[in-house]
């Protein structure tokens, strides 16, 4: 049996909207789809709202890439991953997951996401993306870099890529 | 509800029995506990032997810490964190453990992921393992070194460090 | 005797002008400030011009952070630090650099160099960056990030960062 | 010009005797050698008496690889590598050094860093260390651990592996 798809949520600890309803509905199409979520694992913003989202569906796996030991981790995480390396850690999401999807690009920590997913050669998902964000990683991140306007947009590009 | 308890299994990439036998039964009897079993996710030795008796077990979960981008992974794993940090993977395994169960310590890498998590703070127990081991890692662990004959041992004080 | 300030220059892999010439220069500027230059040390791109250029300058001294334990490094790199953590070693250029300057940024791996640094909180100029590179990294990294057009220009802001 | 030879000197991060002597002497061995010194960077136990040493020898070059970005760093410490990687550093010590110096493995993160070091193919050399960490690491680590009564035989052993 092949392992199942893993997919990445990742975006801002602060709570801004709409970057947090989308990572909450991305986490639960992402379990309806029967798709592993990783995220940051940490128990603010973009990352408890993805992974809450999931533990709505029953059956869901949520993992969290922790960046120190010492830190918070959502309740919502069923496998907690304690990496201790910091920032570090956001090249390890990319690299472990089959597709990176990004709600909103608000800050360094998900730039810095991106741009590590793109450079390990992972196909990237903007959602809700600045206009000066979609032009910047288009520029830099070519065919591997999608953009959708919605959770739904991004999980039909995702079932596209994975098939 | 609770995260489900972690237990890591380490051991040579190599074949050395009673290492093999003592990983394959430790894998089973973490999947019939209802634990997660975390191991170094590779498709040789103990990893392997830890996962695939796992995976013997209907609803286990088996999550594999990769040290390399480009490396085998074990089919046995369910989910593969790519870690892409060689050897300093070591430090991550015992750091998302509760426990780490070593099958032998035949090895350097075995040896770092023991004293890792030695470091880490985390209970270490040694199955199978040489005279020479024993004493070294009791003088520099002391009390947060065990000692079992068996997997069944290993497990029965586990049992106790959870509860 | 407080320690020296620490300079770190990224930049592309590949020879991309003007990112070449002004990475050289700027080697060459940092040394004859008596201030040590880290970059990521491989023997290619921004990273062995800035190296070279610090090279001329006698009594420099040149730290190179490599991602890869078997991968090439700079004849200029004085001190080679092999990470063996592949990309995630560009959060340690960062973290180990009081101020970064990134020569373009035309590539995902300069773009998550740039963005570490400013999510560890160190100030970045960029040099001869996109006008696409520039507002994406204005919004998200407000008054951490300074543009520059030279060489010289970059080095007068960071002696004015350093003061 | 060729690199010049990093050698590590590494040990506990307490006040031990003679580690501290051993490791002071080390040091100022090291520098007289013209070799650079590598450590753990942190201003306590070991690492510090050895930058200590080395300082103690004009033209001396000591880099320091640190666990922690808020830690404290020796003063003695040239240029401090931050890793953010915690214990994972130990791993970086070894990659970066041609061999590697322990005075005492008194603790597990010593422990980690010879076990380390020998897994990366790295000789390790061992002054004043444990009969029991003496048996243990000669099994594991076979041909590629040294054992020396003072810090001038460990130099003198340096020497014959760099030739």
């Amino acid at each position: 049996m092949p392992r199942k798809p893993v997919i990445a949520v990742v975006g801002s600890g602060s709570d801004i909207e709409p970057a947090i309803s989308n990572a909450r509905e991305l986490g639960r199409l992402i379990a309806e789809n029967g798709w592993i979520l990783i995220s940051g694992g940490r128990d603010a913003g973009v990352m408890r709202a993805a992974d809450e989202g999931a533990k709505e569906i029953e059956g869901s796996l949520t993992v969290g890439i922790l960046p120190d030991r010492d830190g918070d981790v959502s309740p919502a995480v069923d496998v907690a991953i304690v990496t201790d390396t910091g920032q570090a850690r956001n090249n390890i999401i990319g690299l472990s997951a089959d597709i990176v999807i990004a709600c909103g690009v608000d800050g360094a920590g998900t730039a810095s996401e991106v741009s590590l997913a793109i450079k390990n050669g992972k196909p990237v998902i903007l959602v809700g993306a600045s206009e000066e964000a979609r032009r910047f990683f288009k520029q830099i991140g070519k065919d591997r870099v999608y953009f959708a306007d919605s959770p739904r947009e991004a999980i039909s590009i995702a079932n596209q890529l994975l098939s």
